[in-house]
């Protein structure tokens, strides 16, 4: 592959193309059920992944090609890296972008300069996001990767590195806030433990949740009102992370009395690791009123950590945009692309195909959500079998006139309950497969 | 194997024995902080997998030789199990049983008949108590077996199934009432899904929140003042259980207004399955107050179904009674075997192996735990660890005395956090190893 | 759903109908590359799932409703069974059936009897062959459970055990052989361990040796020419079975002597257990010469169990079809549904539902694998991947003109290797994607 | 912690000490079964891990201090940290080190600085080694961190990327003889694929297979008689390894023609990570007659990636030493710590601790397991279970008396096996924990 500057070269042809080069299901301006696959979609390239990404992995160094990163952790290097990602990401038409504060500006030697280092960058982000419309889905902040945050940032044992912390969150607040972010995430990557020999897990929590708070009392202060975000992971970076899924943020958030600000960030990947799929994970914070935004990556079910793959399975894809429209879709969040190219896919084009297959993935799930959706059976079906509950005794149980002495009268009285109907779940999973 | 009746001519010796079917470690009467080993673990029987488990797998039938047993499910027969098992729990010396309504009593041709079926099994019960002293650790109601349940019991999408689930409910808890158990256990097995695509979880979960309010509801009204507990399993019978680990438990109980009534027994084997440690599930529990009952039994980590095999990890124990009694030791709870012996030890004798070995590990692991707590090294360095929150920037902070705000002025001054200590994690596993 | 004593009045419309209860993808006289889809994909029913099924688990008894069986183990029943199931193949149109020697006939009070059942069974099976046309893919004989076969048959500890399982075989062996069929298999679903405590395996492992050489000798013996298969499985209902994935299989028949003679039978299910793919295991045996049939049920990859779900994923059938027809499809095997409905699903529709979503869900696997081989373009990628092997340095180290030294000195002066070329995964997921 | 050039100020106590710092349990002259316990565990110390591991993992970078490591790839920089490393395996008084070429010794500009590279690091470390007495456990080549091996080595899709790795096979034999190394180990890190979308698995596969037949020849050129191993691994770094465990790299070996001079090494992580007991697969090479030597270093259970943990857990231990001394012990292997210190566990004073902790383990493992052996409870109950094959039926089978017809005439007869005895689990759990 010859060198380049940027991604400028790299022959992209947008939708409508037979050309791997293009999408072949994605138009931004195409409308489902009466909203453009823009904003069903809200696609969003993740910083980190797409332009810090190196390709090391636990058994070798990095292997990426980027021509226009001098490889340095130079303040000039970290603004040139912002307008090619800016290039990249205007190319590929997705509206928005999310960072942390670390990767998009280096750490600095104390942390008056690393506040500066990162205003500087976000000048730059500022001028891009006015000079190509791509705005923010939500910032971060990155509290696991410096040695300090090795025993966690927020539950930390050493109460400065939590001081440490809440001072890096300050700043991405608000450069969050200046910069338009519609959200804010908060991924606790180190908040758990390695041992549960040398950890207080109460007065962690604690702590997490006193953090979480502070940051509620200051983007009120400042005016900031974007959607807060927890990220559900079982594992990875520690043995376990206190936000190991979606059931236990939520129960953490209602501990805490957070769940009003606060709603989830949910990834595939993330899910896989806790055992479930993403549909359970969807579902279960969309009943709860908690279904934020989505990183749309996935993991691998036969390896145990994080591979981060674009996902391109329409199955998956289809099961997150029917679940996201049962709750309405999409508003604040995103279909964030948290998701790196293999470590042997090191050449820029890989970049392109990788969020094109993404892309295309997810289009396609939405066009068969609505097919699903337009043609009513699988709704019908579920509908049909709680009917039960709709009159007679179920309504009855419902509006809350039962109570086991009651019930008990009432079925000694039948003897048994009626018949069950089958379940069919072969049936359903051919009629899904008959959208594919 | 000769055939015998009873358990009656196994040679067990009780304690003080090199023979194998004598404790080596457990001595009820013996003193460990204070209070007997008795006291301490609270051994309890399930008349399940000991006096109804036959032994059959997904591949093969039953094995068991039950001599006592004539395989109908006669009442006569019940009643018989019934004194073998007494005989069996006494000889055993174990201060507890626990028991499913429908594995001490056959489920009749009505509700009226299981009903009767159950009230006259237990007026043997309750003799049985009587005779021997020993108590009911907590009833429970098989709500999982029989074909109608096949969709869940409370979560079912047939009301009339919630309705019988109901009224065995009120039965159970009846009996478990007059039989002065010391709690109650709701263990949902089929309370969750086997596709998505046929259920509305949101509804099933409301149905299963009233469910469980009726029930403490009728406790109250009989004044059955026993502990109600939830246990956490993720999986098997069903895909995915709504009760998947702890903090699902806790989030569901504090969602629905049921945290003060309930709490939790929790089971290794399912932390297990739901990817946790034992030691993890227990101090998520206790951290929250919930920390009720534990089922003593174990899993495979290589297997992914329930193998419910009687503990012997002298590790496992340890972990569970410093973790129990780090949080009080157990109360109304005990430590139950939810165990099964192998379907190839399908000879009686096996049974007492069994519990020896479990019983006996249980016995050690209070020991050890002492021992660790007594030495006071591993808390010393616990609390060393979380130092800097005990007075200056980090009491501070815990008092509420902080913001974002503040704390970045701090962290300005200081420029960076103090330096972090070594984690120590091989030297406290070196420690602990001390004490095996 | 009404009584009835057959599948006879089940609507079932063959191909072509927008029906539930018609394929839409599966046309059995349609060619794809040559050769029609029935040859291609040579489907086969199992006569245990499909008809001896109960829906048992193993938290609850069976729930299936199959009007025509009276639910005893009389032989009359069991001869009335496999009317139903003829009718049954016959109407869905599958070439192929399998069976295990006690699913098609009860065992006996003694061997003996036994022996008659199943003679007197295979009269009826015969019949009906020559009456439908269906075949017998291949048969095999159930040596896991009986209690007998509690510690293994080939492997148990108890030499007559072993005798037992010979004369079983035997038998087995005659009655495919008087039947046609194309194939034995070999299941060891008790060959392994529950622990390593009683377990000799390296004499364990050489006593099934030695039975799979005497099985070889007899078929000679008799002129039986059917493929044998083993079957491999890591796990349940043994904690480990010897024939735990494609590579152990290999080597334990490498070892023995047994390679020639035996082929694997792969199933998608066993293969996630084992932690792989079942694109991988049917490239390791395909490989190394020995892919011989697949069973084509899958498993759930977030459980630990034996689900034995019928397929419907699109990319897995693809996946199998391509790796299949790599290799020059299939001789003797064929797609056997070893796959069960879900213990919910219970009405004799849903076995319909099932096979219908299984055979068009190979179908579309077959039509989309056909489709990319005709592309050609995955083929192409791959194999100017590998040119550097084609000519130069390659060629001459696979002619075996190479040395170390040899090595050395050449890229001594080379100074280091050629530069590598991206692995384009995500490219090559997006043209995979390309064909759903 | 103060800053030190080496580690002669860590006040280490050897044995017979309470101090933390140092062993309660092994003693390197104390003899058991008639063999010191330095003869019989043959600890190894690596190198890599302990000198060269940094403490990053995939979401923050290393951690470790290192005060005699400046930090840089300079050769005076190895050479110091080999004179450390001497001093630390010294003070320990493991009587084995271990190393991959590139973690020695800097990878040059070219293959020709690299050789020289390595051979002046060999200087120092044959100058270290008749210092102190230690000896070179095995060498081993680095393949897999290069960005050239991205694709594999051996099984690289680029020839000229199999003839680097072949130059540098040939030197780190050759410098592993010159240092009268007892082993040399192939671990195929990445020889395996990422998808098998792209990759040729037959031919890869046959390729590896020639690069050991070289590797072999080579030894044998030189005169090098140390044992080969190859070293099982499913997957990390890539998806899927071919080597995946001892029963896939026994299929390889007897595939090529390679048994006779290759062993296995094998490491109870990658058991863990293939499904497998470390047992199991000990027991596995065993009876193959290719025991060759261990990594003694442990993974979690509950993760699904390689944590290199100092093995702490004396069940483990005392499995490893039963099985190796079943097998007759190490002869050429040893007992090697392919383990890290944690992350956290940044302070050199935490080498000691785990060091210290694992020397220990397996010295308790060594000790019980020769007690066990002693007392001949276990090895008689085996025995009894297998004695229907020491006689009768069971003896002819086994040599070769019988077919499936005399078998079936035999069982015939008798018309069914003698009852089986009970597996007794349980007991011999019991028996083991005894010993504990």
């Amino acid at each position: 592959m010859e060198a380049f500057p940027s991604v400028s070269n790299i022959p992209f042809e947008g939708s409508g193309s037979t050309n791997p080069l293009a999408f072949k299901h994605y138009n931004a301006e195409e409308e489902v059920e009466g909203r453009t696959m823009r904003d069903h979609l809200r696609f969003s390239v993740v910083y980190w992944h797409t332009f810090r990404g190196s390709g090391s992995d636990p058994f070798g160094p990095g292997t990426m090609q980027r021509p226009w990163d001098d490889g340095t952790d130079s303040l000039e290097n970290a603004k040139n890296r912002v307008r090619v990602a800016f290039e990249f990401i205007d190319k590929l038409g997705a509206p928005f972008y999310a960072f942390h504060d670390r990767d998009v500006a280096p750490e600095g030697a104390s942390l008056s300069e690393s506040h500066a280092n990162l205003e500087a960058v976000a000048d730059v982000l500022e001028e891009e996001q006015q000079r190509t419309g791509v705005r923010l889905l939500w910032g971060t902040a990155n509290l696991f990767s410096h040695p300090r945050y090795m025993h966690g940032a927020a539950t930390s044992c050493n109460a400065e590195v939590f001081g440490m912390a809440a001072a890096q969150v300050k700043k991405a607040i608000e450069v969050t806030h200046r910069l338009g972010g519609e959200g804010y995430v908060f991924w606790g990557g180190r908040e758990g433990y390695q041992t549960l020999w040398n950890t207080d897990m109460r007065r962690e929590q604690a702590h997490l949740a006193r953090f979480l708070h502070m940051a509620a009392d200051y983007a009120k202060e400042i005016g900031f009102q974007g959607q807060f975000y927890i990220e559900p992971k079982p594992k990875e970076p520690t043995k376990h992370q206190y936000d190991s899924d979606a059931a236990a943020c939520l129960n953490f958030l209602r501990e805490h009395g957070l769940k009003g600000r606060f709603k989830l960030n949910l990834e595939t990947n993330h899910a896989t690791l806790a055992g479930h799929t993403m549909q359970h994970e969807l579902d279960v914070a969309g009943a709860a009123d908690a279904l934020g935004s989505i990183d749309a990556n996935t993991g691998d079910l036969l390896l145990g950590w994080d591979t981060d793959q674009f996902p391109t399975d329409i199955y998956l894809t289809t099961q997150c945009m029917l679940t996201l429209m049962k709750y309405g879709g999409l508003t604040t969040g995103g279909v964030n692309f948290d998701a790196k190219v293999r470590r042997e896919s090191f050449d820029p084009l890989d970049l392109f195909y990788a969020h094109i297959g993404g892309m295309d993935a997810f289009a396609r799930g939405l066009k068969i959500a609505a097919a699903i959706r337009a043609d009513g059976r699988l709704e019908s079906m579920l509908r049909e079998r709680y009917s039960s509950w709709d009159s007679g005794l179920g309504a009855e149980i419902e509006q809350g006139r039962h109570s086991l002495g009651t019930l008990e009268q009432h079925m000694l009285e039948l003897g048994d309950a009626a018949p069950n109907a089958s379940g069919r779940q072969e049936l359903l999973e051919n009629i899904v497969n008959e959208f594919l």
